[in-house]
């Protein structure tokens, strides 16, 4: 039972209830509990959710403990029934539960500020494992727990995320923290515009395959998802390696075999990206789109103080707006077909002079489902680029995906164009 | 190996992927499976994410064997190193893993419809344990499996929602329904708008708390987020009893107490339901934005065939624009200020005008987190609305939350104010 303490370098963590397992609501709290633990150097292995069942959960958290030092439970230590999270885990680790008359009376005193009496269920929220230690919760009345069993760490904690927060904010700096031993996480991620994710596979794969064998391994994660291509780098070592500083090399290693594809070496959007160039050349930006509908200027405007550099600009489907409010020649149009680069390069030249920007981008294809013919079928999507200082261009793209993807797909290759001018 | 088949009352779900075990993401195609789970009346037990770790998934994979009749996985199918789910559940079940012919020319033919060759990675993807039943991916390049293993049954899904639920729609039809028990679930939603959370529960909880001690009980839950309230209403039981009508007329007490406020009772969107009714009337629909930046115009263009009712519009963020593009005169922003009513229902009124449509929007504001005064904090928009058949009329707001709740928001309320002008 007593056994040496271990330095805590897995985790496992378990959301508990019912409701968790429907078709509505996910269990939210492991994002924070994944961001604080990675900081760590802890590494969460699974997250489970459980409903609740008595033994579900006494196999989910068995199971937790045969692959991981740190157990982390949340939800389930409300007065009710149903909760028995407290229950299950004193059984499983086979603690006697006792009453806290402390805890009582803080559940009381909580109750009496607001002129009620405890309800007698809230008893239940007073048991405690011997040996456990209680950790407040001055924001509900259900109190955690932190139980050093075997060597291995189990924390119990509220499922409420504004109960969980400081409560495990509490836990990390005084029990977590000293036992993380020595190890901490690095990180890094590449986002990449304009190649697919087995084409990126192939330029990465050589070269991140030569860093797990390494020690420590620095592990790459791929991510692909219309548009958009992310490598995730990351490397746990102990303090005192230069992980960093390895990690920073890998980092540049692979952006240099990726060139001018990556967009983001730190995070952040295209939109974000795309934005400070503009920004900090003191440019304008403006838009006519078609078959994106309005995203292009939603995506750009997502950013906070957007309105420095977007200009605004068009949606225009009809063809007889897009002569109205674009000027695009109606002749244009019956030569070439709304789709065609011509009519993409009209759209971006004529909002560009209607709105003074500096930059502007005309985008005209087929988002689906609708539309398409053996030709033009659906994805296909005229983008041009127009600008006096930078040059003006067209291009004619195949997107794949349903009617959302095609758009973002569009919208996402337009900014591309953008930055790719402003390197 | 050949047990049985046994009736599947419980099922087991498993994300891959250590993308899902980080801070950022959540996995959310859990959700779709656990309706479409609850629908069959097969129970979920537990739903587990474990990384892209091969001892990992392995255990997870067991103890998920372990405690259901059915086991999902979804992930880890693409062609990458780290995509394991294929051999480890091979591995876990002893079974032989060999390329099928058929899924490599498939894979080839997808590449060769955009003229690219098939990357030599992507022959994982082609590797089939034996006995398994390959379920075909129209949108994707990752084919699915189903295998029947000791009378147990488990499926591996692609990770993309677009790819994963349309074949999972397909598992449930062919092997799934045939397989669960006599229980179904029925279910039925309510969306509101215009009305917060604790007012729809004021009204709402005092008629469904009766159907709670029915038998079978109506369960329902209430689920708020920005812009719209969703109450959802779900019955279990056995084939043959009268679930289904005493549902329906539960869901009609509910719709009359709520009146107005309800604008879907079968899960559609705002801007479906608005376009709907547009089209059904012939109108078509444009909109001026300021705040919002082309997000209610990609909203209304998210909805196939929408090119039929929407016109199109303008992005007017600087002031100059306003006047240029939508025709608000200047001298009534100078005199009221870019965010008042009146200029919101000039921008209506101007690209009514200019773009001929039968109904026109409006919208300026402050999104934030900047821009904000004592007199118009952050989150202050007026919105008009502007018609000839219909009326014209104006209202300020104040939405809660940051930049995208704020955008969000008020896109959701202009939308609100066109379905009710158009009951």
């Amino acid at each position: 039972m007593s056994a040496p303490a271990r330095p805590l370098a897995t985790a496992a963590v378990i959301a508990v209830g019912s409701e968790l397992l429907g078709s509505t609501r996910l269990d939210t709290n492991s994002l924070f509990l994944a961001d604080r633990l990675s900081t760590l150097g802890i590494q969460l292995r699974t997250k489970t959710v459980v409903g609740d069942d008595r033994r579900g959960l006494a196999e989910v958290f068995k199971a937790a403990l045969s692959r991981a030092d740190l157990v982390i439970l949340t939800g389930g230590l409300g007065p009710t029934d149903d909760d028995l999270t407290r229950e299950v885990v004193a059984e499983v680790l086979g603690l006697e539960l006792r009453e806290d008359p402390a805890i009582i009376e803080q559940i009381q005193e909580r109750f009496g500020r607001r002129n009620l009496r405890m309800p007698d269920v809230n008893r239940r929220q007073a048991m405690v494992p011997r040996g456990a230690t209680v950790l407040d919760n001055p924001r509900g009345t259900a109190p955690g727990l932190l139980i050093e069993h075997g060597g291995q760490m189990i924390v119990l904690l509220p499922g409420p995320p504004r109960e969980m927060q400081p409560m495990f904010e509490g836990v990390c700096a005084r029990a977590l923290a000293p036992r993380a031993g020595n190890f901490r996480v690095h990180k890094a991620t590449l986002f990449v515009a304009g190649r697919g994710e087995s084409h990126v596979e192939e330029i990465a794969q050589p070269i991140y395959s030569r860093w797990t064998s390494e020690t420590p391994p620095i592990e790459t994660t791929i991510l692909a998802m219309p548009g958009q291509v992310e490598l995730h780098l990351s490397v746990r070592a102990e303090a005192g390696v230069p992980a960093e500083q390895r990690l920073r090399r890998a980092h540049d290693e692979l952006r240099m075999a990726l060139g001018e594809d990556v967009f983001s070496t730190d995070g952040r959007s295209m939109e974000e990206v795309v934005g400070t160039r503009l920004r900090d050349r003191g440019l304008t930006i403006a838009a006519a789109e078609s078959c994106t509908g309005g995203l292009l200027l939603s995506r750009l405007t997502d950013i906070a103080g957007s309105s420095e550099y977007v200009a605004g600009g068009v949606v225009v489907y009809s063809n007889q707006l897009k002569t109205g409010l674009a000027g695009v020649p109606a002749d244009l149009i019956q030569a070439h077909g709304a789709v065609s680069e011509p009519v993409a390069a009209a759209l971006a030249d004529g909002i560009r002079e209607r709105t003074g920007a500096s930059i502007a981008l005309g985008i005209t294809g087929i988002a689906g489902p609708g539309g398409g013919t053996p030709q033009k079928p659906v994805g296909t999507v005229a983008i041009a680029f127009s600008s006096g200082q930078f040059g003006s261009r067209v291009r004619t793209f195949s997107f794949f995906g349903g009617r959302p993807q095609v758009k973002f797909q569009a919208t996402q290759t337009a900014l591309d164009m953008v930055r790719r001018a402003l390197k």
